[in-house]
């Protein structure tokens, strides 16, 4: 199950980066599952990765490569996670660097290596390593189609997100033969389940061909994942392989400066929303879309505290799953969200604009009717009011399904 | 479904403690859903509630009752929570009491309401009135069986404990007639879902004939909470109406001072923890019983937070479902528990007794066949190590099966 049309994008290819994926057969056969992405050498990376304590053994390796290399090329393998693996999984992982790197005249630690799928067993290096020469000859700046479907795991569907816009940055004309001024930003992610990210997703690929210099990139990656994958949940658990890259190969020779951060932050956001939400449309079961939505809120961190108490609830998820306008639910979680001094009598909540609740208990207004007509559509949104300051977060989210259980007791055996 | 036999036990009664129950038909006609219970003059009462700031209007009167009045009724009802319903659910709980205590010619703040069920309708006063006489008719020191069954919700069965021990205590030769010493403890207890107590539980109502001063008794009821409702959880999600109440009625004569203290928690306990342990053994859903042990972590705070991720898991109680060792999703439900400076590389884990991980990764002596054997059963126990200090904590919690989505997305509809 899913959620929304899950049309896959135009993609528009970025100057400067291209892809090539490969069916090595690491877990099924004839599956895409092992992708190149190479940067120009004019590239700056930027990358945030899982705050879970078992992170896998890609993970460490990229973040290494990442302090002591210029990177030149991401490794990508679905269908095992290299993670609980010990020592075993981290020499799996650079050997797989090193056999890349030896390929293309750079060194190993301008590989940054990524695997998403079964933890705990050990990577089959063989296929892994007999895939890699397959996906160099593969590499196109028109490869992003593929790519998306060779880094998928439990997903349903591939999932991107591409736009182009015009800066008002200056041009660095050395680079750039015309003065267009045209930026663009395509982008991949993954993920189904074990989606709660914690600073970072599962795995996403940004890509822009603006010249951007790493400490903006960095400050744009951290602010744009903060309105996006870190405002995502399926079922609150946190993958050990969870990364966001964000390349800019400088290619287009529009140079991203202070004076024109913001619009190129806010063009950022909206690839990273749409790649957000695309993982929850796909959430493993998904049969609704949810937004929940927690405004006049003292802060910011209070807006989200509630927004995921709500997002994360079992009850709230299955009333959710049918179509259960079941108000009580949303109340109990916001009350155990653990703010401080909340004065119940002043909470509103409406679902999809109809007013359910308010001043803390049922809203006069309200009838079951209006409940059920709510509830109806395939997208809600939770719309919760503190009423006591001015912050609002957004948190999306899946409903709890038959389906969810199904896949996550049938995945793996 | 459920797990265990569900074997409702031998209860002993309580002298000085009467239970009586009725059929008010506040929600299904004909099944028992009003209990009253009465306390002999001599009786105090200590008391935990739910921390949920949108705590039901029995909670509110309760608690304020408890500051103003000697207790010598409770008055429960099923089927309508009366949470969520403002001004007049709090009047509606305040008349429930007033027409108690005059029929018994106590005061309305001797009187302690409780009520569980449905969040956010107004409770049917004119049957619930009718249905007290019914049940005061009804009072008996035998009551417990049918009072188990009075406060019933999704439960599929009555939930009781009861035990008796000899004191050590010096007695009160002015009330029990003998000096035996015998000390008989009983209770009952509510609750299969909605479960995650936070310093209470749902429903619990435990009597002693002991006598315990009331500043001992509240110490007793901390303790034992500590180490049994608030130790289990079902899906995370803290009700509105939590309550566990501990009568003493010092009919036995037997006293409980500082020497006899730590001799009746630790029986008191035993209470406590199977009445615990029967709210997860009809967990919504479950097929089976978890018992997630942490140990040498660096204090109980630690052990109990890795505890409690790993089982409001919802990838590790799908695996559970489905039997499947899924050691994976154990140590990224570790990993994401913040635990300051875990050195991953010295966390084992069991299964059963069975060793899955050490050192971080996948136990050497490990099989698939031994994992697949160790799942077996319906009572499971997780051990995880952190090897790090020396304080143990156990939760206690559910599997995440269909049955449980089926329950909740069509319980109310």
């Amino acid at each position: 199950m899913a959620t929304g049309s899950g049309k896959f994008p135009q993609m528009h290819p970025v100057s400067g980066f291209r892809l090539g994926t490969a069916s090595a057969g690491i877990k099924t056969p004839g599956r895409k599952d092992l992708v190149v992405m190479e940067l120009c050498e004019s590239a700056f990376v930027a990358a945030v990765f899982t705050q879970n304590a078992f992170c896998a053994a890609p993970v460490t390796v990229a973040k290494q490569h990442l302090q002591t290399g210029a990177p030149r090329y991401l490794l990508i393998n679905t269908g095992n996670a290299n993670a609980g693996t010990g020592e075993i999984g981290l020499a799996d992982a650079h050997k797989s660097c090193e056999v890349l790197a030896d390929g293309q005249f750079v060194a190993a630690n301008q590989i940054l290596p990524f695997s998403t799928g079964v933890i705990g067993e050990s990577l089959p290096m063989e296929k892994l390593l007999a895939g890699i020469p397959q996906a160099v000859a593969a590499l196109d700046e028109n490869g992003w189609t593929d790519a998306a479907e060779g880094i998928l795991t439990t997903d349903t569907r591939p999932k991107g997100s591409s736009l182009q816009y015009t800066s008002n940055s200056t041009s660095d004309t050395s680079l750039a033969g015309d003065l267009s001024a045209t930026v663009t930003i395509t982008g991949i992610t993954k993920g189904s389940g074990m989606i709660k990210p914690n600073m970072a997703t599962m795995l996403g690929f940004v890509a822009t061909d603006a010249q951007v210099d790493p400490e903006l990139l960095h400050r744009a990656l951290r602010l744009v994942s903060n309105k996006s994958f870190n405002r995502i949940t399926v079922d609150s658990d946190t993958s050990t392989n969870d990364a966001v890259v964000l390349a800019a190969t400088g290619a287009s020779g529009v140079v991203i400066d202070e004076s024109s951060f913001d619009q190129f932050v806010a063009n950022l956001e909206k690839v990273f929303v749409e790649l957000a939400q695309s993982i929850i449309r796909d959430g493993e079961g998904a049969s609704k879309f949810v937004s929940v939505v927690v405004d006049s809120a003292i802060d910011s961190a209070e807006a989200v505290k509630v927004a995921y108490c709500i997002a994360e609830s079992p009850l709230v998820k299955t009333a959710l799953a049918a179509s259960d306008a079941n108000w009580g639910r949303i109340l109990a979680a916001v009350g155990r969200a653990g703010v401080d001094n909340l004065d119940v009598n002043n909470v509103s909540v409406s679902l999809n604009k109809v007013l359910i609740v308010e001043q803390g208990c049922r809203a006069a207004s309200y009838t079951e009717q209006a409940g059920d007509q709510a509830m109806m559509p395939e997208d809600i949104t939770i719309q919760v009011s503190l009423n006591r300051g001015t912050a609002t977060e957004t948190v999306w989210t899946t409903d709890l399904t038959y389906e969810y259980v199904r896949i996550n007791a049938e995945y793996r055996t």
